[in-house]
């Protein structure tokens, strides 16, 4: 048995966990950088509380809510400048995965001069702002991570950072930030979250301790199904969803992800297709790839959904992701060159060959 | 749902799992203080392992190996002194509980005066040396934990001190060091960390996520029992005993002891019955509390472990730990007295009165 865990984070997942924990921001500088994209803060009362509560304990702070979808490295560059600008010592990033993972680059950038290729390899002083995030959606899990993903022009996909630096210090969970997000959102967040578990259990570093987090991550958001199918998502499931891409954060921080991510990011590159989206739309040709050479475990994973077989899971995330977009055969072939590049596909415990992964793509959009 | 998860721990359980991470010992510091107890370190072959790993990356050492079981506050504060007077910079313990606990408490007094109450008051300054912890027997869980449970003359008893300062920055578990352990502290380590992770699952601050955890040590410990019963413990069943035992300081790092511990450090004190055994005498009494208020609980916890009722976990424990010692109602009125001062007695979920934590002492040793 061969068991490793490390994080870092202090996890407060609760109900008004901001207010309560309000002391948290004082002992973590004195002023703050706030990192959010241009609307869902403010409309999800998430941003409300968080200056609510460093007012109440005297901690200054400035915003920087110019936060796009799938964030660029000048996006992060243009924020950590700011950060140094305004002399912040705390970074307080509050969103989906977008917001959160930029405001890791940032904290990173504002302490140290890294140039495109430098960001991405790994080789970092020990200098960087302390961390505090806020999940808005049901999905990244990046509160409890150590990866910030950016979109990356040069590679023509996301590339990773990933250092221990960048975990959090704090992740604020509340799920009412997600009460009111649509149910395209939700559905895509939920479906990502999925697979961040599923793949944690099927990438290399799994082990007993993580797969106990990634079973319990994967039985909630499966009981979320018939909820995410009828559109009636009531507090009780978004609280079991938060719950889940906390967990599937922590399974991925720990065992990364696979194939399905690294071939999930062209299809976000290329076609903007949501994240999460592009996650499912590819799970299930995953699974029937998987289970030619490993049938027990996929055999776990669809007991774990409470699930027939993969063609039963299929056609839940076929009926949860609608209609398909139309991609050719060339465009595939450019994006199987590209992600057979990816450190990802090496962390499968079924390793896929440039052919697998090209066949997996026709599969899932046929 | 309320979750809160910390454990700022790197835990490496794995085989030869100081020879694979020896150079984390560089990044620690320049000059080790090694705590032991006088013999087993060297008999199990764990001194060895840290002392060439040490060699190998060039970090000095000085070795303390004079703790005893149930360390004293002299002994840590002894050890302290000689951590000092040879400028160590970090500490690594070495052992059970008792070596372990030990060398928390000597990180923290080695950089900071305090009188015998202000070591268990909660209040310090933040400095103390880091802290590298190998378990050598599977039960305390000390590895991953908060705590340094020291004997406390003054309020004879088992006094906990119980600080972040003292979390280890690592814990590297490997079952080889606990395979040649007789029989009988096999079993009471074994109990030692069952009561821990029940322990946990019956205290006011369980929650989903430590469940999980508690759930698979309790169900690894369960499915021992009959090796344990039989005394062939072999190497699967000791992996399967230091996991369940990492597992189970992960539960009580978070949820803290009950009344279990709290009535057992009586027992510890005044008769000096093995810890890990002291909590195995009291539990199918504090099983059979709960269950008049919580029924539901100790159903749950009795299907874990696969037994059909409080009285089958009873015979089970009455096997493992054999003849009872003999203890008057004169005695049991005093410990009774002294535990119910203890704080462990208000993290019940459901809380003894003085008249049930007696009647619980008087029905375990009937």
């Amino acid at each position: 048995m061969s068991v490793s865990f490390f994080l870092p984070t202090k996890v407060l997942l609760d109900e008004d966990c901001v207010k309560k924990n309000a002391a948290l921001f004082k002992i973590m500088g004195k002023k703050a950088l706030i990192v959010t994209g241009r609307h869902s803060a403010r409309e999800n009362g998430s941003l409300q509380d968080v200056t609510d509560a460093l007012a109440f304990v005297g901690v200054d702070y400035v915003l920087y809510d110019k936060v796009e979808s799938n964030p660029t490295i000048a996006r992060v560059r243009d924020g950590a400048a700011f950060a140094k600008a305004n002399g912040a010592d705390f970074v307080i990033g509050i969103g989906g995965g977008s917001p959160m993972d930029a405001a890791k680059a940032m904290a990173l950038l504002a302490c140290q001069d890294l140039s495109d290729d430098e960001l991405f390899a790994g080789r970092y002083s020990p200098d960087v702002l302390p961390i505090v995030l806020l999940p808005t959606t049901a999905g990244t899990g990046s509160e409890v991570t150590q990866y910030s993903i950016l979109t990356n022009d040069k590679a023509q996909s996301k590339t990773s950072i990933a250092t221990p630096l960048i975990f959090p210090k704090i992740a604020m969970v509340d799920a009412k930030y997600t009460h009111d997000l649509p149910l395209k959102t939700t559905i895509n967040t939920a479906i990502d979250a999925l697979s961040h578990s599923i793949e944690g259990m099927l990438a290399i570093k799994a082990n007993s301790l993580i797969d106990l987090l990634a079973t319990d991550s994967i039985a909630k958001i499966a009981q979320s199904f018939d909820k995410l199918l009828s559109g009636n998502v009531d507090a009780a499931c978004r609280a079991n969803l938060i719950y889940a891409s906390t967990l599937g954060g922590m399974v991925i921080a720990h065992t990364g992800t696979t194939a399905v991510h690294s071939m999930g990011y062209s299809l976000t590159y290329f076609h903007h297709i949501d994240h999460g989206r592009a996650n499912g739309l590819l799970l299930a040709a995953f699974f029937n790839f998987v289970e030619k050479q490993n049938p027990a475990v996929i055999s776990r994973l669809l007991d774990i959904m409470g699930l027939p077989s993969i063609t039963a899971f299929k056609n839940i995330l076929d009926r949860l992701l609608g209609e398909k977009e139309k991609i050719t055969a060339e465009e595939f072939k450019k994006f199987t060159g590209i992600s057979i590049l990816a450190k990802n596909i090496a962390n499968c415990t079924v390793v896929p060959t440039q052919e697998d992964i090209y066949n997996m793509y026709v599969e899932s959009f046929s």
